[in-house]
């Protein structure tokens, strides 16, 4: 029957996976996430529990006796006091942002020197434009080509940002081989040559994802140590830091990092989780500025992209429409960025054709969107018109520049020093150089970011936005050669400081985070613009949320992994909105005294992968709830040809039949109650099926997750229920026993005898029985809810819960279930829209926790008139008994 | 019935208000905070929900027929279009960004003034020292005794910071009358007169509670118009907000004001309330700076307390250590100051001559405190060698200044300027003034910020945390005067950047907060020094978070407000602490088929505020919870006089007794089922008690909390109880009724006939009446946990959805309780020295939700065998219906 169950599982989970469509956007999804997931953790639950924790060297060395015993004893407690520090918090999170800044500079080093290679090679080669174009164009291509194949083979599930994941992560939801050292591997190379290439892509996501392992690995590592690795929240809580060590070490920057990681991963923070991050963000960017310094790179620690800005006056007031017009500007662009990534994504993938083209030679699609990107940025081409040759580092450099590029509207004024040259052309003037910039650069972003290699979006979003802001403060420059502010002193307006502002709105709009304007001020070292950037932040984030979800829960739905949209501001309906206007009402559930063949019908009824298992159809009240997977289990022991088998052998031996069974039930509780060792299973083969099935026997392959004494208790609880009446005297012996299970093997061996019409007949039989749930694996507190609690507490609930369902009661009483999926469609509307009735303002203050309304106390009456009349003998239906033909 | 339950539970809260001390705080609680506040919530609730809406104008206007009515409706579609628009989140932050940056203008305005007469005064006086020394002493007293005396006239609630409250009010309890206008003025006026007196005292916690209370009103005001300002989860999601604009718009500093917000108020913070924080921050600070550009005290938009430390330089890495030991040291300082404040207080409590004294008259204290302090900074006198003529501002912009001031050692080199001149005295040296500065001011905040005004302490720690940075800094730079750097250029020590890193890290210890860092940055507009103001700040909470609570905590412990304690970090051992380590097993229960008796037990053997309510003693399946109070009431409606005097009565009129039942019955269903308006409480006056009542009716005062509609739904339910058998005509008519209510009446009038035996003995048999909970308030679905819920998650749960008690469930039955009092004991580690076990670490690995363990399938099995055997009529207990004496 476990063989029967467990294939039926894996076909349910078949079926399951379809729901999934394969996707595009590379991280493929074969299974249904949730419930692989929650099995894989509970099997590595179970596999790690049942280890047994070797004992310490020292506590045995405490019994030895030696000379030089108290010497030892005393260096094993020194070495015990270290081990025990080990596991503390701080130790954990300095090596991690230890690691991580070590990882952080050498890839920058790495990519500086593939970037390094790419200028050598270009300006090496200036004698034939062809081969320059050559070398421009081949040198991405390899690297963005070997990127994607070295990730595709060893680890698929490093390919893209990784936030997305992180966010699903941290909800609560396992993502299989996500945190793995395979992973880490592909990441880090696949991220270092997919930046080495120049292209337009990022490394703050992948660094979150990049730190998330990090710290996944190093607690595993630890846990060698000390003991305090190994438990789950703690675990969550260690991720949630190395997402912000992850930002943090990437632009060095502590605080904008911790922030903008709680803002991309998380719903409900926890404030004690906060320092965690600040200690281990602060340690990561410390290190990882020294490293520099160290290096010779820099003369002290500093910010990355250091701004000078005048202190005294750095903006009028009389700019600030100006600021704020960047903000709102921002703000479409980010939603039209984040749209038009989907579109790309869900353009490939409809396209039948295209798609299966891509799917046979996957690193066709990487090669070719290189190869468009680098040949239109090729300086001598149409790069000249788009600072082509500038890296993405220096373009920000020369954006975020001090002086102004188009002076009193004549550009060719001002004297272009360095790298700044790249943004004059001799033909045309700065602002068709910035606006061409920005088109271009902002498709090729879009494009770029949907190539399956690990890399991120936040960048190149972060410099086009930078330009966005330049050509706005250019054109102010220009319109304003002397300034805005009338009084005595002239205040010439600054370019730079509306390119930090535009930085960081369009990098808000399109991430929906605020926190990118503390990242500006780290990022520069300077935080004199505060008020412009905060409000054309604000502005941004305002106007990109109305349009569009955040690029990271995009990616989420285009990846269809479990989530749950946020509440919007301003959504007053949702305060009103309560779980008894979006629950399901009609629900199928299980009663403690059903039959299999409600068992069957149920499962034929629902899709829904938690049954609520109620005390009885007249007072359903609520006991707990089955996975679906056990209902199945539960109803394929029950019919399974073994059992079948074992009927007819049965009937053949009726006339001792009343002794084997009696004495196949004394020999299970012997073997059981004597095997005090965990998990023995060697006695559970497959190869021996018939050993240990007995008539009426649970099916005996262990429930995940349920330890091996609860498997004993579960089965000593069954055999007395089976043996319901051992009048007889126990004095059938081992040997007789074990003659009676070798005679049913033989049985077995022999074949199956029944006509099909018989088996039909048995098994309408079987499904008449009482189901016996003792095998089963129930949730004893399955989360509930009650009919007035408003959409927002639940919201609230699950999302802090990480649920994915809950049950509606009243006193007691099942009187409906929430899943995610009505929670998500009362969230986004639908559900309001297809006529659900949305309360009255005012309803919400009748709502009170401890108000008795009419349906309450309709339902305390029934129970109360149910104790007064003392219960009628209802369970005594004709089923009951009658049909109950288990042999005796 | 309904006066004798009012006066138990009046009486019973009187008893637990003993259970709280006077508090020397002066926010005197009398009352049991908890379970007023509940109450009071449900009445305000139940007051709001009766009055009917009143139909708008538009509404009606539709239907009149008129020549310019088209016209009208437009404006008047137009007026609602606004209105609707009023009920949006980001109208109502915006109003309250205004609002708040007026009243912090206005504020600071007022305050400069009240300085800047003190300074005149004290100058104009400058032929006399005596006559000086009285106006400097005066003025201060006059001021702190009057903002004393006016709090405590008008709203002795505005007294002290309160972030403390703010805290507890966003935990979910209801405080009484903290949110009031009335507080509102009292603080403003009081706050005003307190820091215009020039004491050491701060504005910032004062200003999270008058941006709160701004809120608070704001909404109220708002609902006037639109209908949405109701709601109570919106209501705390707007006070979080608030928080954040009165930090924001006392620093104009926004960010750091919603990051302090957070840490010092909540323990899971929703992320969506973040951008109400934000919004509304920001905005105000931008008000709040455009209003000091407009009043042209600034030319443009800048920070509070501008800095001009170099860019290129800011610090060398060899100062580190330096910056480590500011941190270190600050923490030891905050720990102090935290334990020295509680000290002064407990002190003042403990004294009971002082304290009776001090209590009599309540504004010595604070004239007395004052007279010291003023005394000591008085500047001829011993102020010299303090710079005590410089107010807080004065000295925060001199700390903070860009010069050194001991250059080589020798202090008189340097020309001081300006306000500068006060740091510098003849006969001492700068490093003199500076300890005897920290010293006096340590002390003189710690004891100031006790006095019973409105007061934060986070300005006068963060000044004395400038002064220690400085300190070290002119240290520093005395030590190398040519600075540590060994290059080429020669970077001198800067000792400003020393007093922001010193400011910040003081600040952070005492408030235990690390976002302190950011209200650094943005107080002075640079953030150049990063990353050694986050090493300073950690490293001080690191050390003052191991040695004592924040300050904020410690007030909320000595005025004894609900609290739960933070899991601290690295404390292991809370993972492996489960619910049924911690859990209270004997607890008592109401079982749904008990007796009055049974409830007069519970009453007498417990002390819990809600009682689990069960379906029986057997089965322990929860119902629901029943409070204390409820209980009380059941148990004295059934003891009451009056219907001693009707059991009376109906023996007296045995003979048509029965028709009296059924008339009286049929009465009251006519008249509640016919009333359709809500709430008509003439008809439930005391004035004629007995109008109402008939035999074994339940007590008609209606639970607070339930709606009138809820009231009708009872007593049609109760009455068709009561009149199980309605078999006769009921054909009495109402003039019949009446008749009989009246000799009712008159019955009672006539007065108390039985001896106290019979009473005795009549109490007695009431006593063993099965209880009727129809008219009882049941709370349906108390929160429960199941015994594996770890401590950690436990936390997590209570503090996110502010619980102070939790049943432990398993399948359904009760097996146990949770109190926040349990929580506390355990993370205080109380519970755990006392012998609680601590589970293994690797117990932790056999959590899993899903799993089904001996004890619960125990319980299931229980259930199952009580199917199976068809249930004994347990339930059939000689109490049941012989006792059950009620008239028929």
């Amino acid at each position: 029957s476990g063989g029967s169950g467990g294939t039926m599982a894996s076909e349910s989970e078949a079926q399951r996976a379809l729901q999934y469509e394969q996707t595009l956007m590379y991280g493929r999804y074969t299974q249904d996430l949730g419930t692989f997931a929650k099995d894989e953790a509970a099997r590595l639950r179970l596999q790690e529990g049942d280890t047994p924790r070797p004992r310490r060297p020292s506590e045995l060395l405490e019994y030895s006796q030696g000379r030089c015993a108290p010497c030892r004893v005393c260096a094993l407690q020194c070495q015990r006091f270290l081990i025990s520090k080990v596991g503390e918090d701080w130790v954990f999170l300095i090596l991690l942002g230890l690691v991580m800044a070590l990882v952080s500079w050498a890839m920058d080093f790495a990519i500086a020197t593939c970037l390094q290679a790419q200028k050598w090679m270009y300006g090496g080669l200036d004698t034939n434009v062809l081969l320059q174009y050559m070398a421009w164009v081949t040198y991405p291509t390899v690297l963005i080509t070997f990127s994607a194949g070295f990730t595709q083979i060893l680890a698929p599930q490093a390919v893209g940002s990784g936030i997305p994941e992180m966010k699903t992560i941290l909800r609560g939801v396992v993502l299989k081989e996500y945190l793995t050292l395979k992973t880490f591997v592909a990441k880090v190379i696949g991220l270092t040559c997919a930046l080495g290439s120049g292209m337009p892509l990022g490394k703050e996501g992948p660094f979150v994802h990049i730190a998330s392992m990090c710290a996944a690995l190093l607690s595993r590592f630890l846990s060698l140590f000390g003991g305090f690795y190994e438990n789950e929240a703690r675990n969550i809580e260690m991720l949630a830091a190395a997402c912000a060590v992850g930002v943090g070490c990437c632009f060095a920057a502590p605080i904008g990092g911790v922030l903008f990681s709680i803002e991309v991963t998380s719903t409900f923070f926890a404030v004690r989780n906060y320092w965690r991050g600040f200690f281990a963000a602060t340690f990561s960017a410390f290190i990882f500025r020294v490293l520099a310094v160290w290096n010779k790179d820099e003369e002290t620690i500093t910010a990355l992209f250091k701004t000078r800005f005048r202190l005294d006056f750095p903006f009028d007031l009389q700019e600030l429409p100006a600021f704020a017009v960047i903000g709102i500007a921002s703000g479409f662009g980010g939603a039209l960025f984040v749209f038009l990534n989907r579109k790309i994504v869900q353009f490939m993938r409809r396209q039948k054709t295209i798609n299966r083209f891509l799917m046979k030679k996957r690193l066709l699609f990487p090669a070719l969107v290189t190869l468009i990107i680098s040949t239109l940025t090729f300086p001598p081409g149409f790069g000249q018109f788009m600072a082509g040759q500038l890296t993405q580092k220096d373009t920000l450099v020369t954006l975020f520049d001090n002086q102004t590029w188009a002076k009193q509207g004549i550009n060719d004024e001002y004297e272009y020093l360095g790298i700044l040259e790249a943004w004059r052309h001799p033909r045309s003037n700065v602002f068709v150089t910035l606006v061409v910039f920005i088109i271009m650069k902002f498709w090729m972003s879009a494009l770029a970011t949907t190539i399956p290699v690990p890399c991120g979006a936040f960048m190149p979003v972060f410099v086009i936005g930078a330009a966005f802001g330049r050509l706005v403060g250019e054109s102010m420059a220009a319109w304003f050669p002397d300034g805005i502010h009338t009084d005595s002193n002239i205040y010439r307006i600054v370019p730079g400081g509306y390119a930090v502002v535009g930085a960081a709105a369009l990098s808000g709009a399109v991430t929906h985070t605020v926190s990118t304007a503390v990242i500006v001020f780290e990022l520069t070292g300077q935080i004199s613009h505060i008020l412009p950037v905060m409000i054309a932040v604000i502005l941004a984030n305002a106007v990109a949320q109305s349009l569009q979800p955040s690029l990271y829960d995009s990616i989420i739905r285009i990846k269809k992994l479990p989530y749950l949209p946020e509440l919007g501001w301003g959504h007053h309906e949702k305060y009103n909105v309560r779980v008894e206007d979006i629950m399901v009402r009609d629900i199928r559930y299980v009663t403690l005294n059903c039959k299999y063949r409600d068992l069957q019908q149920v499962l034929h009824s629902t899709k829904m992968k938690n049954l609520p298992l109620v005390e009885s159809a007249e007072s359903m009240i609520l006991l707990g709830s089955i996975e679906r997977t056990q209902v199945g289990a539960l109803l394929s022991s029950q019919l399974s040809p073994q059992r079948r088998l074992m009927t007819l052998r049965h009937k053949v031996l009726s006339e001792d039949g009343h002794r084997l069974s009696d004495s196949s039930i004394r020999f299970q509780i012997s073997t059981e109650t004597s095997s005090g060792t965990p998990a023995r299973p060697a006695l559970r083969k497959p190869l021996k099926p018939a050993l240990k099935r007995v008539p009426s026997s649970p099916p005996d392959s262990p429930p995940a997750g349920s330890t091996d004494h609860t498997g004993i208790a579960l089965k000593s609880l069954f055999c007395a229920n089976a043996a319901a009446e051992p009048t007889e005297a126990q004095g059938t012996a081992y040997h007789k026993a074990k003659r009676v299970r070798i005679s049913i093997v033989e049985e077995m061996i022999l074949g199956d005898k029944m006509t099909p019409a018989e088996i039909l007949e048995w098994e309408e039989q079987q499904l008449d029985q009482l189901v016996d749930f003792s095998s089963a694996k129930i949730d004893p507190a399955p989360f509930q809810l009650v009919e007035h609690t408003s959409l927002h507490k639940t919201h609230t609930i699950f999302s802090l819960l990480g649920l994915d369902h809950a049950f509606v009661t009243s006193i007691g009483r099942l009187v409906g279930m929430v899943s995610l999926k009505e929670l998500r469609k009362a969230i986004e509307g639908s559900l309001t829209g297809k006529g659900v009735k949305v309360r009255p303002p005012l309803a919400s203050f009748r709502d009170s926790t401890a108000s008795t309304t009419e349906a309450d106390t309709t339902a305390l009456r029934q129970l109360w008139d149910r104790h007064q009349h003392h219960h009628m003998p209802r369970e005594a239906s004709p089923g009951g008994d009658d049909d109950d033909d288990t042999p005796k």
